[in-house]
Order: structure tokens, then sequence, then C-alpha cells
């Protein structure tokens, strides 16, 4: 039998996905599972954008143009133009999701053994994306004890080698709910001119930011040539299953190249782009009271978790994840634990662990990321569960 | 500014796209283009797939299982059983188009620096992911004077080095419509056992064999553990749009493997398997009706080509494509400049410069690749065009 490939060997696991074996056992057993592990959002997508697939007449399902939909990225100029990012419809090119605006970022803009420095813990699938660019991803840490906020500059600084090409940001950050400062972008800005870098700038959760500081896109930096808008459509309108994202620059040389990688698998979804543009305009209210609902849950939510004894997480100031530290030696046992043996009252609830979302295996051991994509009685049903399933853990393990 | 990568920079432009810029100029100028250049169908799709879009009553978009969803995959295994393919719903991922199948099977299964043997002329994207995945394409080459048939076996053991990992075949192939047949996939058999290959087969145009010989699937060849199956609906069912393809392989640890790059990117399409679950059954007499209309212009367009003074085509036997020899120097000049300069009541043609699909590059420069993709009324109005333009060409260049 021929072997499979050293890089397929060496592809991580989904640290969201991996313990899917587990609850699909104790939803076989008729438990009830609550899902805090993935970022599916629960709530709808906008009924305006459902009522367009209804109104498809076309007679073939033909091929889009590999760049997407020109009426598309027309919408989108002027969604970006409401969030102060100046860009033309040909500075926009339609990808299928974030995740492969992601790899070819990656692809178009680095070698094989090329260096990028992006923060940890990070979203886990850049690792996934980084491998099969064949690139290495060089983990600067933010700790929980600073709310996870921007690691000191310097540390980034002393990672840099002849072989780094590009800075990776999450802003908010998955899955730490982190927004970083302008005064924190202004730094990575300086770094990123000094040494001549890309910026890749993933901003899928722009429109869930919480606090009162201004939101600043790496779009607003002035340094068009070297930042790169990686974003997606679909936590913004509940339509991840559509799997439309996009990659926005200025730099023409990269859009060129991502185009020709583009051409290649010859194009995005076409319903999926309908769906998308249907969404972008006359839907402000429904983006409002998307935005006040998670906000209602992040408030109740992290309260809830740090009244459990031995439970802490910083506040997120955006998105909707947020790494927990558990009073547990190893998180990732207590969430198969979780799924495996505990049950009250018929339930029980799903985390993912958050080791997965560090490069440094001693890191994150005790922590897991969780998502507040449930309504609110969900939620409170799941701390309840959370509390009971750490008292009994921690009694079992004397 | 940060410059691009270097594999970047080795990506051709798409053979089938490169001239579009000049197509559109053409229809800026109100010029008729005849589309022989890619194989986007004018058939319609199965109004009943159509017809389930308006169905769909979800609220959420939401992603789907990575491997795509369960009632797809069962309702393939009874597709693939009418074809006398064996296979169970485990053993198919659902992808994003054949395209995203192609690149998926390369990084599961190969290193960077690893070889694969292809058929040169070949599909042109094979290149483009090979380049994605760091991997060199030897081309073995077939000859328009044979009928673009399976070239020597003895040519493909010759290229075979300590690296070779893997034989990718198209069948029936694009671009050249040659259906191999069962002796030829014999050898192929024979030759993988001998190295312990990997066998890639691209099948997706598997409906569409004119052949009264029977056509052999390389799943049915007796070696289930190298075989990698690369399938797509978007050809057979006219739904190049949805981008849903399919990996089907007995393989378990290529399965095992791809499946962490296709939890990496989440989920394929929602809204396409929807649409291409709802096209495997019912569909009966939509599939002969395609399948007696591409045969019929097929006859049609062959011998419309080959009454051309200078023009010359094998009989394809499959697919909707054939490789043309135009009495022309430089097939790719002449494209362009039917596209550019020549006009008949204000109509011109687009054709695939054929050099795109060839490695070599002194190899295929007097060839086009044509889709039979137009009704016979059009192609026999692109036929005069062409017969016209060569006329015009030939005697400009005097």
């Amino acid at each position: 039998m021929p072997i499979i490939s050293q890089r397929g060997l060496e592809m991580p696991s989904s640290p969201i996905r991996k313990l899917a074996p587990l609850a699909d056992a104790a939803k076989r057993e008729d438990v009830k599972v609550y899902h805090l592990n993935i970022g599916q959002p629960d709530l709808p997508t906008p009924q305006k954008a459902l009522d367009e697939l209804k109104k498809i007449d076309r007679k073939t399902l033909e091929y889009s143009p590999s760049e997407g939909f020109l009426s598309l990225r027309q919408k989108l100029t002027g969604y970006y133009r409401s969030f102060g990012i100046e860009v033309t419809s040909d500075e926009i090119i339609v990808t299928t999701g974030g995740s492969e605006a992601i790899l070819l970022c990656f692809l178009a803009c680095m070698n094989p053994g090329d260096e990028m420095l992006a923060v940890e813990p990070g979203y886990a699938n850049y690792i996934s994306f980084a491998i099969t660019a064949g690139i290495k991803v060089k983990a600067i840490t933010s700790t929980i004890e600073n709310g996870f906020a921007l690691p000191p500059i310097e540390d980034f600084e002393a990672a840099i080698t002849p072989r780094t090409r590009a800075i990776l940001l999450c802003n908010p950050s998955n899955p730490t709910g982190y927004v970083y400062s302008p005064e924190e972008l202004q730094k990575i800005k300086e770094l990123v001119q000094k040494y001549d870098l890309f910026l890749f700038s993933d901003e899928v959760y722009r429109e869930f930011v919480y606090t009162d500081v201004p939101y600043v896109s790496a779009m607003s930096l002035g340094i068009p040539d070297n930042v790169i808008l990686i974003d997606s459509v679909s936590k913004r309108y509940s339509e991840c299953g559509i799997r439309i994202g996009m990659i926005v620059t200025h730099n023409r040389l990269v859009r060129d190249t991502v185009m020709k990688y583009c051409q290649a698998r010859l194009s995005p979804p076409l319903l999926g782009q309908i769906v998308a543009e249907a969404s972008i305009e006359g839907t402000q209210e429904y983006s409002e009271a998307c935005y006040a609902e998670y906000k209602a849950r992040r408030d109740f939510f992290i309260d809830g978790l740090n009244r459990i004894p031995g439970v802490y997480t910083p506040m997120p100031q955006g998105a909707f994840y947020t790494v927990v530290s558990l009073p547990v030696a190893d998180a990732e046992d207590f969430c198969r634990w979780c799924l495996s043996d505990f049950r009250l009252n018929g339930e029980t609830l799903m985390m993912a662990p958050a080791a997965g979302f560090y490069r440094n295996p001693d890191l994150g051991r005790n922590q897991v990321r969780m998502a507040y994509v449930l309504c609110i009685e969900d939620l409170a049903k799941a701390l309840k569960l959370l509390k009971a399933a750490l008292k009994a853990y921690n009694k079992r393990q004397v």
C-alpha cells in the first residue's frame, strides 16, 4: 500500500472537532449536549437573504467569475466604506470562505520555509493552512493574566529572522475575544514597516466589538501595500455554510498572484454569492439585533463563568469566544470526561480544549475555549453543568 | 513593498481564461463571441434540483459536516453502484468541487519534491495544483497522430524515479476526449502495482462516453488501496457553479488524512450539497437527454472541423472537448487575433490555445482545445467563423 505524505501526518486534527466522536456517542445515548465548542452561531440568517434563494430563476447553475461577481464586490465596497475602509471592487477577491482566503494569502505571499509571526492562543486552523503552505508559524505568547492583550512588541521583534515574511493578526481575536487597541496596532505597523513584512489581518468578527474604544482595521493603518485583509460573511450574517469570504488588498501584485490560484479553482460558490449579496444592504436592523444579543450573552456568560469557584476568564471585548482557565490540571481530559462520563439530568456540555490553540505544548493545558453562540437560557444551563461537572470531576480525582 | 512568493510567480495563468480580457474588449464593441474555450455547459441544471432551492426552510445556513452530508454521500453510493463501483458512504468525502478534490489528494499523498506522472496534453489546472502542493509533474506525451491514446507504458516506466509517488489519469480525458481502453488501464494497473504508486483517477466526464467499448473506472481495477477517485457533479448535471466534488477511495489512511485538510477548511458548500443531492435520483431522463445532445453535437462538430482545409481532430470518444490542429504556426497568436481583429457580421470565436495543456513548451503550438458546449446552431456558426478566420489570417500572414 502506498504511504501518505509526511505533511499529511503533521496536519493536526481540529481541536474544535476532535472530541466530536465522544459527543456523537453521548447523543446516541439520548444525552443532550450543550455545544460551547464551535463558533456556529445559532442566530438566523437574514430572511432577506433566505428569500433570495427562492427567487433564483437561472436555468443553469454555471461558473461565476474566479474573482467573484462584480455586483457582490460592488456592494462590499459600500459595506467597507461604512467601516471607514475605502476600497474599490477591483481590490476585493471573493473566496470560498475565510478559510480559502487564509490559504491563498499564505501561498501568494510566502515560500516554503518562510516564517510568519502569530499571537498564541490563535485560531487553530491557521496552523493547518501554514502546514499546507509549508510555512513556519512562530507563536508570540499572550497570557490570560494580561487579558490576552498584544504581547510586548519586543517579543515580536526578537522572533524576526531573515525568513520572516509576515505577521498574522486576528482582530477581534478568535479564540480570546481580545480587540487590539489603536496603540497596539501602531506598534505592529511600525514593525511591519521596519522589516517590510506583510500584515495579514483576519477581521471576520469586525461587527462584534463591545468596547467603546474605536475599532481600527489594519486597512486604515496607512501601509496599503503591506496589509491584506482576510474576511468572511460567515459570522456576520450567520451564513457559515455558504462558504463566502474575501481577500481585500491595495497591493496589486498580491491580487494578481492570488487570482492565479483563484483561476485554478475556477470559481467561488455561486449560490453562496447570491445569498451574501442579498445580506449586505437593508440588514441594518438585523445586524443591530445580532449585536445586542451577543453583547447580552457575553455580559451574562462571562459573569457566570467567573462566579464558579476556580474558574477565570477575562472580559472579551469582541467576537463571541472566550478562553477560560479551569481548576483542573488537564482540560482536555476534563472535556473528554464531560462527554463520556458526566451527566446531569441527562445533559452535559462540550468545550474545546485550549491547548490546540497554542503552539507551545506546555501552554493552555488548564484552559478551554468557549463560544457563546447559544441563547441565554441555554448558556445558563451550560454554566450550571460546568459548575457541577467541575465539582464531580475534582472529587473523583481525589 | 514586500514581494510575493516565488511559487506565486511560477503559477501559470489559466490557458482557458487567459484571453478573457480580449474577449471582454470585443464584447464591449458589441461583437458576439462564440465561446469554445471553456467547459461551461449551456445545458440546463435538472429542474428538480433547482426546485429544491425554493424548498429550503432552514433558518440558519450553518456549517455542514466537513466530510459532507451523510444523506448526500448515501445517495452517491447508489449512483456509483449504477456504474459498477461499490463503495460505502464512509468512503466518500464531499469536496468544494473537483478542484479541491485534486488539491487535497496531492497534499495527502505526496510530499514537496515528489513526482507524479500525467499524460499531456492534460487538464491545465493539474499543474497549478501541483505547484500549489510543491510536487513535480512529469508529462508523458500522447499525440494527435495516435488519437491521444495512452502513450506506450514504457514511456511511463522510463519516467519513474525513486521520488515518483503517483500516476494521474483523466478518463475520459479533458482536453482530448480520449477514453482509455480496458487494455490500457490494465497496463497502468500493472505499473501501479509494480511500483506501489497511487493512481489518481479523474472521472468527472464518466457519463459522457460515446463508444461501444465498455467504460472502466479505475475503482474497478482491483487495486483498492492505490486508487483515489476524483469526481464532481459539475458537468454531469450542469452544476459547475455549486462547487461540489468528491474524493472516493477504499484507502482509509488516505481518507483520514484528507479529512484533516477538510476539517481545516470547515465544510463544503451547504447549498451546493442540497442541489447535488436532489440531482442524483429521478434524473435518468435528464441524463439521457444530455447524453444524446452532446453526442449529436460531437458528431456534427468533429465532422465539420475536419472538413475545413488544414484542420484535423481525432474523433473524441468521451467528454465534450477535442484538441484540434490548425494550419497556423502559432495557435495562440491566431486565437488572440480572432478576438482582437477578426469579425464576420459582427461575430468572432474564442478558443483555448492548446500549448497551455502541454508541459513541453515545444508541443501543441499549432493546436487549440475546443469545447462543444454550444447548441448545434451555434456550433455551425462557429465552424463558419473558424473557416473564414483561418483564411483571412493566413492571407494576412503572407
